[in-house]
């Protein structure tokens, strides 16, 4: 089991919908932002300057999932806890427990693979192997 | 398997990332917004409504993944097949099919309860079985 | 000129655009969190008690408008500096100055109302005269 | 006065707040998307095109302003009547009647530039006089 990162969220009155609750697509996009904030809290670079060393330009996804437990409403302060589960060969599982204090209110997890534009056409991207400079950033 | 209804999604500039592609919680949201077409096309008044008729507020989420199989970008028009896979007590399960043209971009699958305020706690939601009248309206 | 309230924001990934930079709606996100983070800090309960207590269900807005003079990326921490600059009968004006470090992204100011559910049709709202105890909670 | 460009927005659960009314950046969102379309329709090729031809990775935004008279709910379908109000060196004022039928909801308007990467720092932008080609399409 690797590293564990935390990143903190606010939860905002937008962020919530008719129900009061957090609009569910919301949850992912913090699972994203986690997900980035672990490879940057472990040292791999911004994907902009990333793509100029080696050409990736983001951890594009496979696969996300979640289970919804609790809500959350806005005035609730959460956090994210992120791992790696799981190195494959093109591809990665991380997980994200959020929660709010200790009650846990949503489990999510997301497949990535790591992509560069496609050499052929720029506007397409293609998955690539794990570089082993990131495996060693992350632990 | 019950009716299957589609969803026309186009997608905007502001729906993709610095990688030029579709952020993908903006699946979930097109999911989401599916959903609820798909209970309209079915009969199902809206939440508003539905609530003052029997408590019903919405139906949140007990469970949400997708397979992203190809990216989408601006300027694209997908479509979102959506149809009930299973209802189970408390709880059901939809698909949710986004293709552009015949290519299929995400498999989504959500699971989601139908859901009242807590008597005790009108900040609190809790389940309720499926409603007959809903499993009539789906057919 | 009323208290200055700050909120930080961090720029993520997914708030930006195909450009690279911040999709602008998104400053109007942050000025209405850092709209609502004023009146929590000046002590006015969150719109749901305060609702409860005096019919209050939240503060919509009149009119908003934004300045853009730097643009922002994601792995940016910004600064919005939120005060009130003018109290009128049923509306005030809140100015925020978004700011990176001492340069300044964004200049945007919100005019907004007070509101209550219209009594004779709760789907609608209505304003009224701002709230005697929020004027003294804000100072 | 030139052309008008009417662009149609189905209002989702997702797009609104606590107090049940759409949460305000969205319709700057939409404006967004309607400034898009309103030169798609005038023949202007997606930016992605247009950079590899003149350079101009888009439109950036360099004031936007909008005033409130009426809130939209889900359910709603909206149209956003576009049109450029004025041509000015480097920038040009696009207006946005946002409208539910004939119940006009919001009067927007936005000031944009033509914005090309900087030659010294492809991470900074900058505007560019409003080519002539765009002039005429949009007539």
């Amino acid at each position: 089991m690797s590293r564990i990162h935390t990143h903190a969220v606010s939860v905002e009155f937008g962020d919530c919908d008719p129900a009061q609750i957090v609009f569910y697509p919301n949850f992912f996009r913090w699972m994203d932002a986690a997900s980035l904030r672990f490879f940057r809290a472990a040292g791999v670079p911004p994907w902009r300057e990333f793509e100029a060393q080696c050409g990736i330009i983001g951890a594009p996804l496979v696969d996300a999932s979640a289970r919804f437990l609790r809500p959350a409403s806005y005035g609730d302060v959460i956090d994210v806890d992120t791992a790696i589960d799981e190195w494959r060969g093109k591809s990665f599982a991380m997980s994200h427990v959020i929660r709010r204090g200790s009650d846990v209110l949503v489990e999510g997890r997301e497949v990535r693979v790591f992509a560069t534009r496609h050499p052929a056409d720029p506007s397409r991207i293609q998955a690539v192997p794990v570089p082993e400079s990131i495996r060693e950033w992350c632990g």
